[in-house]
């Protein structure tokens, strides 16, 4: 079941320098973690942006929900989650 | 180059009923056929919207303009684009 | 799966009498029909609006869209979806 | 009487740590407290968010403004309250 | 219980004179009628607008709607509904 | 003359705690004095917010930006004023 | 007392075309006559828009709505009222 | 003097034929003749919309006001206009 | 050449106080030379806000920039400029 | 290929003074290696804003995501990125 989720990072200047390369580390970590798994069978970067756009593969709203409210980002994010479906003109729906 | 493209419809409700049936058959072939073409990678109907989420690859912001401008429906949509870039924890971008 | 739906109505003013009153029938029939079905648990008005929110139990996205889509009164709404997960808080989540 | 509010939580990241982890102990055990007492039939977190959606029965407007004001974490929430009305398709108002 | 209540009209400019004249004649009536009945203990009109902010005073969520939507110019009107609790500094409630 | 006014309050956490209870106390007893010169004849508790609407009577818009702006909380509100005008259908315009 | 009020002009693309030069010129008529009575001291349109800005001089809220609601083209105008106050820095305000 | 100006248009569906045919091409004939007279140093089309952004170079407002609302296509446009100023890292402007 | 100036002040509660005094200071020495230049012919406060409208009357784009960029609060100001052209129906431009 | 960049610059208060100083300078010095690069080839200011609007001319979206991302003040910037197409009435695509 796909999810698109994009995904908006904001990170406070008075941050602890060592806490946000930890934290910037951690998050890219569990991001190619994820892409391993298959959970996250696409990541883009939005151009301009500290923020992506990721679609989500997962059997259940609260898979989703565990995965992206353990990113080690999570609480300088801005999330906003849209939920897909098939499209009638998929090819893989074409008769 | 990959853009994500959202792409909500609204036909008027007064709008002649074959036309409409002739609009949506194209556009679905259209659709179709941008994906047999690798123009539309994915395309996904965003649940409860009559509305898409499409990621063009294209290699110039001309030929996307051309190639959203001529779809069959796109007088009636309204569309945004976001142009999309590789993102740093992309597996394809690991060493 | 939980999905909170919000569904807000609009009638163009100039439609057929006779087509309003068949749409709002069998708009009504089929509410009544998919509480019976356990797929609309919840279904509640919002208070001064031609408006609903909805909680809506389904096992994919893809069902949720096809029942959505196929509402009677579908075209004449704005659809607004949101995924929900078991609260940690939830009677049914304490130990 | 129905009310639907949504709750949206920001804690601010330089907030004490013994202090947050107070703050978020009380309001789950009040969470549990008004699902018990029946004040709080439905609860549930919204995928992706520090943020929930409660279904708040009370008597009326003044009790349902001393249960939000006096939620542990409600100086850091954004709170909506929207009231409810049986919808004329539920179920338990047909004839 | 109050409500304060923000209800903005547009009556579509191809809208029948006489059906014009006769909604808003019933709309005035109705006003008129509300108010002696203690349902609406204020009324307002917004300057420069065609559109009003009334207090409602209703036993419950339900009868509000009920009032609100067999108003004759409900179908035209947008209506935003706040619920409101007594003022902690409201001079009745001083001791 | 009337105007409607939207008073939402935002403190900072790091607010140092006497002040803030001075700040509560000193607005408390404002708004009761406003109350009893008659100046402000309405005023309610947004249910949920740390928010109000009252209604001020003042003879010129130079008064009552005088009276918002000398407000003890007022550095931490933000207002929106609304200009409010005899409704034409209000008991008291009635022939 | 002043009001700066922002107007801006929607006519229907289908509105007969002798009614369209009548409201026209009777709203610049009357535009006229406001500013040679006193009430309507500045009066500009925004650059690139159907708008305007218009500052009013008058005794009281009640005959603000009068004028505003009398214009020839209110019908079809978004307005905005902001009420003035004297500014602190104001030439005439300086001892 | 430089201003940028974002130019959306949006014709009526039912807008006759020719109508829309003779607007289009006087539009583009404008523009055209603007670009010659230096009045529009840049055009660009906005990506996936019928709407555009222009660099006007004028020397008033009033002139700027002048072409915009002689543009064919005006009364169909939803205009925005930002004034421009020398940027001091302007290559033109370095010493 | 006319524009439409608001400036919404924000100052942050933690700001020195002998830094604010002075900052306020002179703002309202500058606000008053700019009215004494005749660079700014009108400058009101807007009720209920810490924030003005002024209309700037200046020979090009750079020349206004210059103006603001320069007030000594502007670091602290929301700021956003309408140019202003004459209306048609301006008194000054009646034959 | 062309984009459209605004770019809204927000320094926190608090940042130290010659961090402030260099991150100035380092961002002029980049902007002007950027035009000499012809990377940049129109930069404005937005009249009244710490804020500009660029036009890009780069061979990719990464391309362009990599010049964004390593401005000086990216970290303290707001950016929105339109992609432009050439306009058909733009005189170089004239016959």
């Amino acid at each position: 079941m796909l999810f698109h989720v994009r995904m908006d990072v904001s990170l406070p200047h008075d941050l602890d320098h060592n806490r946000r390369a930890e934290l910037i580390a951690a998050e890219k970590d569990r991001a190619v973690e994820l892409q391993k798994l298959g959970v996250l069978p696409h990541l883009w970067r939005v151009v301009g942006q500290y923020g992506d756009i990721g679609i989500f593969d997962v059997p259940s709203n609260d898979e989703l929900h565990a995965f992206l409210s353990s990113l080690p980002l999570w609480e300088f994010m801005r999330v906003e989650v849209t939920p897909l479906a098939q499209h009638p003109s998929d090819l893989a729906a074409q008769p």
